[in-house]
């Protein structure tokens, strides 16, 4: 058993100085805060289980919002249950800032994924106070609810609301892990469908959306970089493919009187992981998800549906992507006598970031003597959601060994205090510029 | 709804003339006597079903044992439930004949896979009697218990209980698909372990079995023969394989840093299914089943299990052919940053049919002026478990389009009765032999 009070801040603070703290930033109240939330659905494995709409993800929201007040910061909670603190700029008539992620996590998940970029967002405020900096324009800490979606097995509900991104019907049709409806699940923590409804929001008056995030990768463990600059949010688009062959018993089929479905499958699977080469080397292609009829060891496999999330940063090349995939469904119902069908079922746009947002981080992490590194981000964050309305910008922490949705999900504090200064330098360049 | 006194007698007399009748074979009544068989079971779909031990099985066995008694045969039942209708043949120094099949099927089964050779079987003691005939030696119809297996997912029973092919150990750890133990069972049709014990037969006295079953395949439909010589029934072996790569983010994870462990299983099928030809044309492997972790659609398979099922009818083909499989196992492993692991979880060797009985077959279906084809058998049978005990041989009759384990199983009645006649001079010229 992990010592309850301590789930994190020995290790966080073992590898850290105080040396490291400059500009107002502290390390020490960073893991103090950390240790404070990964208390907070702890699990028997020092992991955290907080599903989205939860009880637990709630007290998490009710902890920060505390120290935003704390900190200077006007709170509310929206519809949608997300929590926003708000820092009042000098001109009002200059548009507004928005940093933050989320606090719920996935079952037995990590400690870093998604607080880290609250309390990053948090840290700025935190920092500027200690200094005195007062920011021409208006700031907003932001906590996204359910960014998981270990709920409803979807996930992004907080930031969607905020968009207006979701269809009423398709929601009210959710059913919990638990066994509740999407109404029920919101009651529970006195909001409902009324109330989500009217988190939509005006992105009117807001400049940039920028999240800090861990990488969830190795691409900066490798490169020995502390962060990095996110230069796209790849959109998945997922192809259900379904093969139809014979099935027939084992013994008595021989071998050159099959349609054998599994067969054409494994070689399309085979195909389909050499494509992604073919386009750049941003672009993936995956087979995860497979199932098989009758899946008898004595039955050749009649029919075979499986599921192609195909992903890059780039929309063009996605679907470059998309069409190669299409293409080889096309080229195996020749080559086999089996017939062979898909359909998309997922189709998110990918999300650029716009070139100049890459070139202020980058002489942001040239003047920290980081080496700016691009990486793209292959997997959804709230940062995509928000980007159907305003410009956004990401930047990624260090993960060690790239592990993450997992106890031993880990990011050292000196790489996620100089995300913080990172952060802070790129929203007070924001600052600058009218 | 079918016609419930009629589920195939018109069908099978549509298509018969009884100039087709020769030698006190009579079709009709062979077609009565299906046809009696179907209704017992008869599912809405036209079907059979009647599993090992089940009331409907049982009532078969009673209703094809009054036709033994009608027939001059001598009936018991062994302590497994296997009917033995025995006629005494004119000289007792000599061994005895043994031939018959199963009247259980698996659910919604067809009407012919079993009963055809039971009542076969049965036919040439009605045509004996008509015409005169007495055997020199003893000649026992036989109806084994559950072969099919769907009470248990096992099958053989029967069989299995007369030869002693069997661990009372793990039989007493079986439970039904109806959730009942292996006892409860048998204790509901008057049974039980100590008499399935009872069931154990001395085979010093017999010559041969020999049993007479639908191909369940298209062979001899092509082929446009109305029976064929099974040259031997292939023993299964299964492979279970593990391949343990690393699942991931399937956005996350560039294509060059992967484990993907259904990647690398792909190649493995692709790879199997190529292998026999390297042997021969009776040799088969299929990978049915398979097992994905975690099987997200955005989750690279961290872990695959999957089966091969190999199979021939000569024994050193057949593992000649487990260890190309295995080989392929072991190349892959190196190929691919993943382990994998196998072990055998089934290897039953292949039953060889004796070339002077296959031999003394072709003749006797030239005398019928068909052409003697070779046929493996790929699937296992009662006479498979009765080999290991005595010498065995099999006639194939041919199956409409192949299909069985199926309501549209189907066999022409002119097949069959040509079937039953070469069965009746089959055992006729083992009676010339001493």
């Amino acid at each position: 058993m992990p010592i309850s009070n301590e789930p994190i801040y020995k290790r966080l603070m073992d590898e850290y100085d105080v040396s490291y703290d400059e500009n107002g930033v502290n390390g020490q109240r960073l893991a103090l805060r950390l240790n404070e939330i990964a208390k907070i659905g702890l699990t028997e494995q020092n992991g955290s289980n907080r599903p989205g709409f939860s009880q637990e993800e709630r007290q998490v929201k009710q902890l920060v919002a505390k120290w935003m007040e704390e900190a200077g910061l006007e709170v509310h909670q929206d519809g949608a249950g997300n929590v926003i603190g708000r820092l009042e700029g000098t001109d009002l008539t200059l548009p507004t800032i928005m940093s933050g992620s989320h606090v719920d996590s996935v079952p037995n998940g990590g400690h870093f994924d998604g607080p880290l970029g609250v309390l990053a967002a948090l840290e700025v405020v935190e920092a500027w106070r200690e200094t005195g900096y007062r920011p021409r324009k208006s700031y907003e800490v932001v906590i996204f609810s359910d960014e998981e979606g270990a709920r409803f097995n979807g996930g992004l509900l907080g930031s969607q609301a905020m968009v207006g991104d979701y269809e009423m019907d398709e929601l009210q049709k959710l059913v919990s892990v638990d066994g509740l409806s999407f109404e029920e699940v919101l009651n529970k923590i006195d909001l409902s469908s009324d109330t989500y409804r009217q988190a939509l929001r005006d992105f009117s008056d807001v400049e940039l959306f920028v999240e800090v995030h861990i990488e969830q990768g190795k691409r900066l463990e490798r490169a020995e970089l502390p962060c990095g600059i996110v230069n796209g949010i790849a959109g998945p688009c997922w192809l259900e493919v379904t093969f139809t062959g014979k099935a027939g018993h084992a013994g008595n089929t021989p071998m050159n009187d099959r349609k054998d479905a599994l067969v054409a499958a494994s070689e399309f699977i085979t195909s389909v992981n050499a494509l992604p080469a073919k386009i750049n080397d941003t672009a993936v292609a995956t087979v995860g998800k497979i199932h098989i009829s009758p899946n008898g060891v004595n039955v050749i496999p009649g029919e075979v549906t499986l599921y192609v999330d195909i992903r890059d940063i780039y929309e063009e090349t996605r679907n470059q992507l998309v069409d190669l995939v299409i293409q080889e469904v096309e080229n195996l119902s020749k080559s086999h006598q089996i017939s062979i069908s898909y359909k998309k079922t997922l189709e998110i746009p990918p999300v650029p970031i716009k070139k100049e947002i890459q070139l202020l981080l980058e002489e942001v992490l040239r003047e920290q003597s980081i080496e700016p590194m691009r990486i793209p981000s292959g997997a959804g964050h709230d940062a995509m959601i928000i980007g159907q309305k305003t410009d956004i910008a990401m930047l990624f922490v260090k993960s060690i060994q790239g592990i993450s949705h997992n106890p031993l999900e880990w990011t050292d504090l000196r790489d996620s205090v100089q995300a913080v200064q990172v952060l802070k330098r790129f929203i007070e360049r924001l600052n600058e510029r009218d």
